[in-house]
């Protein structure tokens, strides 16, 4: 790979020619914000081609990298530029646009890449002594601002080695894996033998085992397979205090849990090293795909909520887009011109107002059957009507296309980024419209929201919102309108994030969602796990 | 009531008659262990009809009571020997065995029932400014020694005031009360609005809803309701550091979630005064009693695995008898020389082999249809046999009695207690069957074990054992003998506890149970929410 910056922030392989697809979504965005071409007159692409400098050089003495590959292998031990500038950010927007104009304030001094939990611990442990800061790496797939090396130190990427099945146990349900795997791997060894992890994240391509439970993240199926921490059954992570082997049984009452203190640590406590997820049988042949259009976003919401406290199996993937998203989507599949648009209308199903829901049901056949059934009958009480699998087959096509539009849409001076809550239901549309207002409140800013993860007392709400980027001072602009949306979250009963985590970016918010005891508490785990605050320094109130 | 020691420890109302059928069953075990009569010549009977007196006189100076007076109204602060007995002691037979003897080591001071919040934050407050200890008590059955007052000071009833529902959220599918309220006073506000909590613990009775948060319990119907942890939605606990409110969204990444260091935490954090719970639909005409009789405890643990694997709804009640329970319980039916028996028998379902599977399926009647074909196949598929409804049917009845039969049998001299644990399902049968040997190695003592709890990865084993008290040093032959249970659960990959806690009992095993850094986490988060230590001095291992 050419060591240019391009190749740096780039989401996949950049050599490859975008997915036509993709393509024809990009230009339906750029027609809708009224963009012509590709604006490379922008400041933010003038570095993409060129190569990577950085001007921070690495701070570790010659005697620590010594050791450091004297622990790791002197190939696991890296200091150019490149490596650096790759491993000292995430995929949050403002990063990318740091990155395009070339400016990495806080790089690492040097990226390392344990083969072995052993060199993890010693790894640690030397960097403890040595007060040197660690920041652990998976595949770099943040977006909060967890990944930077605000103190220098190492990188310690885990994607490159510590990406073994460890043991799968049919008996128990259970796969015990190096926490460095990627998503794939992990999915494609489990489907060979008939199970499937159920975790796909937007991220999933580019994300690690130890990220997902380090972020405390959901994946597209929550609704079906469960969160992360539903999953988790039992971890190994390496702290400065000694390594901590935890879980593994079904349930306890045995004093408190520290997976759940292990879990959104984003890093702080330690690199995880291990992790054991539960699986589940898969058999793709025996999913049911399902589309509904509602009149409102409103009735839609009815009809999740009816699903998700019917005591019935809910769709393991369980979406609804709002009007907004529901209209470009329908844009985006060249339907709102064509017979389907003009049909929904005369059936009542307005533009601006209908809404799609998207369920598909996987694992037990007859589980699925009833699903769909029982659905159906929620979708009709609410005045839906089923549109067969067709957008949904689609969706489940594109999953993880989005992540691949930001690099072309930013070369076409398109602001565009995400942001998450969650709320129960009977706050979630007043949530709904507020950040609606709030993002529409500038005028020309496309807001495109779904919910895609449900639960029997409430949903997340996943905000998509996209502009032309401004000449001047788009970062801090951009930073400004990014802490409204959040700020307006928690004014309206919602979380600071559902799945994201919290990173350097939401944290300033932190004590708005927890109580000060809590952050107390926090801190003193921190304290007794990372006394001389090693893990990455600088995230979570940290 | 009279203040007589037999109102300190008894189980229920003891004025009133014990009930026909717990009579019988109590007879049987007497007929099991060749038991004639009742044992009024052991001294732990001597005390039952005297007048509780304690030897240690309240150490609370008159200024201090005066201060708790002021705070609580004088009403609610009590100092004389039958509610300071009362509040020192949980329903361990070691506990009971104390009483029966008159033995109190350490109880509190006073008894102080605050009427509010706002009255628990002022005593708390106030014990942490003048150092006097506070044990949080709900309605006090716990079985792990959480609830002496090792170090005098206050016993803090919550149960007397703190007893109300604040709200039940229809549209969110949740309910919030006060932490002192009792099981059947929730379970029939919600029944009346058409729902349940679907926590149903043995000491349901006589349990609070903040008993069971700090407790981290789990109910009878917890495989389809799930357990105290997945029914929290949020709560508030008063702390010596400040009230903490956590919780209270569907789900979030927001960093270490507090919650799960507050289940479990058996009172040494602070008093939790409000929980809100969610909740589910609930009509009793819906639900499908089965109970199924295979040929070995191993084929009925084989298709209950295949159940919670198979991706259907399980069943909210789940359950084995071994085959030592099976028999017991045929017999205390009045069955095995009967007709079934012989049937049985004859069908290949032999005595000393045979294990018999319980299943409520609640909710929704078209899941609860699937969920009795789903599990039906996978019985006949391990060879088991349908029996109908009935055994589920007078189980279900009698779900709380056994609760009631210990004091009639300790009169008789017959030791009865349980243990119980978790593990999955890959070293199941190995536990069972090295926790029976154990049990069964001092050759008299009667050993029924039932699975209650189960999960995808695996399942609890709960242990009844009991024998003839022994005449000399019951106790400490008792507490070795319960120790080594607990012993053998570790050794065989079981956890200390599956649903009952640790408190004082098997706190000095928790470092087989976790890592060194977990516990240094843990000590960590007490020394910030409480950090002179007046939270249960003694309990876990604070």
């Amino acid at each position: 790979m050419r060591k240019i910056w391009r190749n740096v922030y780039n989401w996949g392989d950049p050599e490859k020619p975008i997915d036509k697809t993709i393509e024809h979504h990009i230009n339906h965005f750029k027609h809708l914000l009224g963009i012509d071409g590709d604006r490379h007159d922008l400041p933010l692409n003038a570095n993409a081609q060129q190569e990577v400098k950085l001007d921070k050089k690495s701070k570790l003495t010659r005697a620590a990298l010594k050791d450091l590959m004297r622990f790791v292998g002197s190939d696991n031990v890296k200091v150019d530029d490149f490596s650096r500038a790759r491993h000292s950010f995430g995929k949050y927007y403002a990063d990318i646009l740091k990155m395009r104009m070339g400016k990495v304030a806080h790089p690492p001094d040097a990226v390392v890449c344990p083969r072995t939990e052993e060199d993890l611990i010693k790894v640690i442990n030397y960097c403890n002594t040595k007060r040197i800061a660690v920041v652990p790496w998976g595949a770099g797939s943040s977006v909060t601002r967890a990944l930077e090396a605000d103190k220098g130190g190492i990188a310690l990427d885990l994607s490159v080695h510590l990406k073994d099945v460890l043991s799968l146990n049919a008996e128990d349900s259970t796969v015990t894996v190096e926490a460095g795997i990627l998503g794939p791997d992990l999915e494609q060894y489990l489907n060979e033998r008939g199970y499937t992890c159920g975790h796909f994240p937007q991220s999933f391509e580019f994300s690690t085992v130890g990220g997902w439970v380090a972020a405390r993240g959901a994946g597209q199926a929550s609704t079906g397979y469960g969160r992360i921490e539903d999953l988790l059954v039992g971890l190994r992570i390496v702290t400065p205090a000694g390594v901590i082997s935890c879980g593994n049984y079904p349930a306890a009452s045995v004093g408190g849990d520290i997976r759940h203190f292990v879990l959104g640590s984003e890093g702080t406590l330690g690199a995880i090293s291990r992790v054991t997820l539960r699986v589940r049988k898969y058999n793709a042949a025996n999913s049911i795909l399902k589309s509904y259009m509602f009149k409102s976003f409103e009735q839609a919401v009815a009809a999740m909520r009816d699903m998700m406290q019917s005591q019935v199996y809910p769709p393991h993937f369980f979406r609804i887009s709002d009007p907004e998203e529901t209209e470009i989507g329908l844009g985006m599949k060249g339907k709102d011109k064509g017979i389907t648009g003009a049909l929904l209308n005369m059936l009542g199903f307005k533009k601006g107002g209908r809404s799609l829901m998207y369920a598909i049901f996987e694992g037990d056949p007859r589980q699925c059957k009833l699903g769909e059934r029982v659905l159906g009958k929620f979708v009709r009480r609410h005045g839906g009507l089923s549109l067969g699998s067709y957008a949904t087959r689609k969706w489940l096509e594109q999953r993880y296309s989005s992540a691949y539009m930001r690099d072309p849409m930013m070369d076409a001076g398109i602001r565009i980024d995400t942001l998450e809550t969650s709320v129960h239901y009977s706050r979630l549309v007043e949530l709904w419209q507020a950040v609606r207002a709030y993002i529409k409140s500038d005028g020309q800013t496309l807001c495109l929201t779904h919910i895609s993860h449900t639960y029997e007392t409430g949903a997340n709400l996943y905000f998509i919102f996209a502009s032309p980027m401004l000449l001047k001072d788009e970062l801090n602009q951009f930073e400004k309108f990014h802490r409204g949306i959040v700020e307006t979250f928690i004014a309206h009963g919602g979380t600071l994030s559902h799945h994201h985590g919290v990173g350097r970016l939401v944290s300033p918010l932190l004590t708005k969602q927890h109580s000060p005891a809590t952050l107390e508490a926090w801190r003193a785990v921190k304290k007794a796990l990372d006394p001389k605050g090693i893990m990455n320094p600088g995230a979570l109130i940290f």
